[in-house]
């Protein structure tokens, strides 16, 4: 993000500019010309780095997956000893980060590919690899909080993991139609106390 | 549908054809002079029944709502004599409704309010009217069913109810994203499992 090093990357503006106004506009809606306003860069570095809109478009999923895996990775819901708690601290995490302007706490990915899953197979992949890639990381937890509770459901991690990213799009789609994070936020208390329903034991007396 | 009225409605063949065309490539990079050429009428008549395009997209949401709305209420879900069977039959109508190609099953005002909440107000309330009214139709059921079970949750019967609808919105971008639907009926399967556990007395024993 600083200007001060030798050779600030062309392409790292553009694909920093892309996760902004993707964001409020959508994929569609931003031309190439406007991505390189935002980034402050040429037309001519844009088509250096990028053979199309759709290259471009592809590499910002990459890129979205790049900084937030990065940004989950080193994130504290993994201290926690036990791992149903990972996967609730995890949740709660996804609250805590419905802050700030929509634009600051919805999905790329999310947006892209609702706009171009017929139209650019290529980002809709990229868009896939994301969210999936990033509901994996989920999977061991709770794998091994389905072992701690000798759980055998009818479900699997995978399908629960990816049940998480669901409910956090469907969110985002309902905090942009109320024009708040409120009914989100709501939301992910409802993944939550699901979560917690299925790891409890259903004869054990709840502390509620 | 009939082209043998007297006077087929341009206005509706227009709103058709937006519901077609929106659902597949979504609506910023849906283009007037397509929406005219998939409606077969002419841009004059375009202009005729909308100033611009925003003006279309809110009479489009409107016009979703209108006949889904006309849908669901016709459906046999309604007639189940327990409310809780009520909403359990609905989640399985959406289940049941995630089938052919995903233009055809995916959602209107989600997409619509995905690319223009920050761009166009007008739109994306329409497409909020159209997500909450829907989910205010669950309301009713679901408050009759808490209070058969005697439940008195810190969640409400909208919340929940508006929940179900950002499940289903979750589950067409994981579905958009995947190109197919399996992920997403599963999502809809843990959204009937998470009413199942919310509705069970707690120390009954359950029967899975």
């Amino acid at each position: 993000m600083t200007e001060a090093t030798a050779k600030p990357s062309a392409k790292l503006k553009l694909l920093d500019a892309a996760m902004s106004v993707i964001r409020i506009k959508g994929f569609s809606a931003t031309s190439v010309d406007e991505l390189c306003a935002a980034a402050g860069v040429t037309k001519g570095a844009f088509f250096h780095h990028f053979k199309s809109k759709d290259e471009l478009g592809v590499a910002a999923a990459d890129h979205w997956s790049e900084t937030t895996s990065a940004m989950f990775a080193k994130a504290p819901y993994h201290d926690h000893a036990d791992p149903f708690e990972r996967v609730l601290a995890y949740v709660a995490l996804r609250k805590d980060l419905l802050a700030g302007s929509l634009p600051e706490f919805t999905c790329v990915v999310g947006t892209m590919v609702q706009e171009t899953y017929e139209t650019s197979p290529a980002i809709r992949d990229a868009c896939d690899r994301s969210i999936s890639a990033h509901a994996e990381t989920l999977e061991a937890d709770i794998e091994a909080a389905m072992r701690d509770r000798h759980l055998r459901p009818e479900w699997t991690a995978k399908s629960l993991a990816l049940h998480t990213q669901v409910v956090l799009q469907g969110a985002f789609i309902l905090a942009k139609a109320k024009g708040g994070a409120e009914i989100a936020a709501e939301s992910v208390d409802h993944l939550s106390r699901y979560l917690t329903l299925l790891f409890s034991p259903p004869k054990v007396e709840r502390q509620s």
